[in-house]
């Protein structure tokens, strides 16, 4: 039958596809939530590569397949996926299941739209305004702008683009060759999104400086002032210093004021990377570890991370409210941005992003904060630090479990030493045997499925464990079973 | 209560949390998709964004909202969203639901993890890695890498960054001003990306040059060769050419072979923006349209758009297998990128893209093609031809309506003329009315809330309609009732 003759009917079978979506979820809430946030079940089911694609059997056909078969298909892809919202996973900065996350995530996903204009995202429009207005007010700031973009890395790279824009607007037509050589300063202990970031807009990484930091990885000043000048004399030009709150390994927050000084100083633009740590700004007790961000030109924050908004999530924004990232970014496609159209236009935020479609990210972290308000948001946060500071105190009493650093925020660094290398820290290969241990442990969890944290050197430090709690679900039980695991699989080690 | 006393028992009530996503889903069924997919509902409710603001009490205030008001938000929500999966819309290059597609999606977002690792995301690892490989056999390429990006635009800038890698390496970490000043070269009627990633990428618009078009809209090879010479008396350097299979507006396809023969001559990159056209390649009848897209260095292909796999959903890819992806973008985090990993580190492969988290964006492309095979989605892709054919016809037989130009692909391209107007075009003011007609038809149709198609001039073109459907649950009566209302909403202009 020819395509042009099957037009009279649908080509799509829509009760069907209800049946499946009724199922499918069904099948989620049975195999991914409920079994995910169990705490008896396994964290993740450790196949190698070559054996989970025997078992998944992922090549495309010609020909489709019937509905109980798509349906064993989606219980394998969460049987043998990691479950992030499992109490006992703690491998990376996020981690939990929010439902009325997950509620706005499903929803956006069904409503399938784009945030470019507000004909086809009336309510999305005008809800990422107020997300955005309600992080720049935790910030500080009563005016401002923002978007929300694919990531922490991205609303790097819009900082550095913006950055670059309000120095030398001539750069958007004319290109690096028209302005000077340009320096970026950030610590060496900063997201490596910085170094993608300098590569990705021709900025090059040899002209990232890299400021020493202090044993607690937080950017020394005066050393930042001694790079702008080295970099001056190497012919280059600063413009953009990249301060960290929140580390990826260890957790440090540079100290803003300081740096914001600095920046004006040399009238610098000063951007604040706290894609990790700026949630702490809901806590009351916290929140003075971001004291000075109000002093920033721009900010990324992640709340797909602590939050646990759901990836991708991450808002980047600017103090300035003249238009700058419209300006920096627009192109104005007159198939999109119409300047005849019927509502005010005001209202078509695409052309202030790098993207033309663009994901609908405010939604999910909307109607969690609705759901939890600010206070309820506050006290995950606030418990996350207290989860931590559990953790620290039990390291302290148990034997083989060292800090690597007292935590300052919620990053847990630890090496577990087992019983063969105790007492031995003055031996010649006790620094190489130990780098081994974490590697080993971490095998050993996965194998098993019982928890996933993870691990990794830091400069002169060998392999140590990264914990990271911040999953409310989780309770001093879980906590005591992480150190108790971590020493039943490391201690003939 | 200190947030120390409160461990022992979990922060997250989990039965409840259950509860909200079973109603929500419910609601998301009923309004959403029942509704949404139903011919004789709105497809929007147009409100003015005052009004909306009013409506949705879009504040977030310091205490939480009880179950049935955020379940009554989440339906306010989908109420006052635009309905893409209505059969009545066709104002983007994206519509309709797929139902294994959003399924894909529901689990990728309960999963939530992230695509840089296997230890963390072993099934969608592999799973992203056969996806790649079958969108590059239908290109024809039997070897080649790529990667899921947040979009078209962003997977155009990856073009431009391997590119400049490919030919640069150096850029990378000494920035541009240690390479000569880059040229790149785009057909006039090319997708906006092209200009912000020259932006974006510190190249500058102005090293952009435009090539020439033909009447249908497709880049003129002849013109190409003049404009790499102009660039190189300009003392630019040519490095990369841009195509376009399916241009925005008329869908257009540059023709890839002569484009080819002269990036061989030149020794230039070629990419081939094959975001919107590149599902045709699924079609055995119409995937000629892209012959000689097998000879591109690198292609971007959404299949977001015509496939239905739902936002986010862009591949991009590159011919090359040397891990050049990888050399261009690798930053090397030892704390994800750990080198003495248990397993093969080889499909550890965050590395390659310039994000660090990453969401899935290759699991509901999966489990769609699983569930129709290649040739359902190649039915489909028909179908979509077969559309535009029968409106093609029906414009032609119908008086006020008037075709911009024979559809090559699947964007129909008309005028309306209303009968104050038709017989006038030597009339001094014809074009001038006539450029006010489809705006004001739209804003008519959205008030209305029966369809929502859109309308843009082009070059000396005056306003026209583009409307494309892609939705397989569109039939001939909903095509015939397009063009019927749009006779009903403009006869009296």
């Amino acid at each position: 039958m020819a395509a042009e003759d099957s037009l009279s009917s649908p080509g799509l079978d829509r009760v069907a596809g209800e049946k499946f979506l009724q199922e499918a979820f069904q099948i989620m809430l049975e195999e991914g939530i409920r079994k995910g946030m169990d705490a008896s079940e396994k964290v993740c089911i450790w196949k190698e590569p070559e054996e989970l694609q025997q078992i998944l059997d992922l090549d495309l056909k010609d020909s489709g397949e019937p509905h109980e078969k798509l349906l064993e298909r989606c219980r394998d892809v969460i049987r043998y996926s990691v479950k992030t919202c499992h109490p006992r996973f703690c491998n990376q900065l996020f981690s939990g299941l929010d439902p009325h996350a997950l509620a706005g995530r499903m929803i956006t996903e069904m409503l399938n739209t784009s945030q470019y204009t507000y004909e086809i995202a009336p309510v999305f429009v005008l809800m990422e305004e107020v997300m955005l207005k309600k992080l720049r007010k935790l910030i500080g700031w009563e005016k401002g702008d923002g978007i929300f973009s694919p990531g922490g890395s991205i609303s790097n790279m819009y900082a550095m683009n913006v950055a670059r824009h309000h120095r030398f607007p001539d750069c958007k037509q004319k290109g690096h060759w028209a302005i000077p050589k340009l320096a970026v300063f950030t610590s060496e202990e900063c997201h490596y999104s910085i170094q993608k970031g300098a590569a990705f807009l021709g900025i090059g990484t040899d002209n990232v400086y890299l400021v020493a930091v202090d044993e607690k990885g937080k950017m020394i000043p005066a050393d930042l002032e001694k790079k702008i000048n080295q970099a001056k004399s190497e012919k280059a030009l600063p413009f953009f210093v990249n301060a960290t709150c929140g580390t990826t390994v260890l957790g440090a927050f540079d100290p803003l004021p300081e740096i914001a000084e600095v920046c004006t100083r040399h009238k610098l633009w000063f951007h604040v990377d706290a894609a990790w740590g700026g949630s702490a700004l809901l806590s009351q007790r916290h929140r003075h570890l971001l004291d000075g961000i109000e002093r920033a030109d721009s900010v990324a924050w992640n709340p797909h991370k602590m939050l646990m908004a759901g990836l991708q999530c991450s808002a980047f924004l600017v103090q300035d409210n003249s238009g700058l990232l419209q300006r920096c970014h627009c192109a104005q496609a007159t198939y999109l941005f119409q300047t005849d159209k019927f509502y005010n236009i005001a209202y078509d935020r695409g052309d202030q992003t790098i993207q033309c479609g663009r994901k609908v990210d405010c939604f999910k972290l909307w109607l969690m904060w609705k759901a939890n308000g600010s206070k309820g948001l506050e006290q995950r946060v606030d418990r996350a630090f207290a989860y931590t500071r559990y953790l620290a105190g039990e390291i302290k009493k148990r034997e083989g479990f060292q800090l690597v650093i007292e935590p300052e925020f919620i990053n847990l660094c630890f090496w577990y030493v087992p019983p063969s290398l105790q007492g031995q820290e003055g031996c010649t290969d006790y620094w190489v045997k130990l780098e081994k241990v974490a590697p080993l442990i971490k095998e050993r969890m996965m194998k098993k499925g019982s928890m996933m944290v993870s691990y990794q050197p830091l400069g002169k430090k060998v392999n140590f464990f990264r914990q990271v709690v911040t999953n409310p679900a989780v309770t001093r039980d879980d906590l005591d079973f992480f150190l108790d695991e971590i020493g039943r699989l490391g201690r003939d080690l």
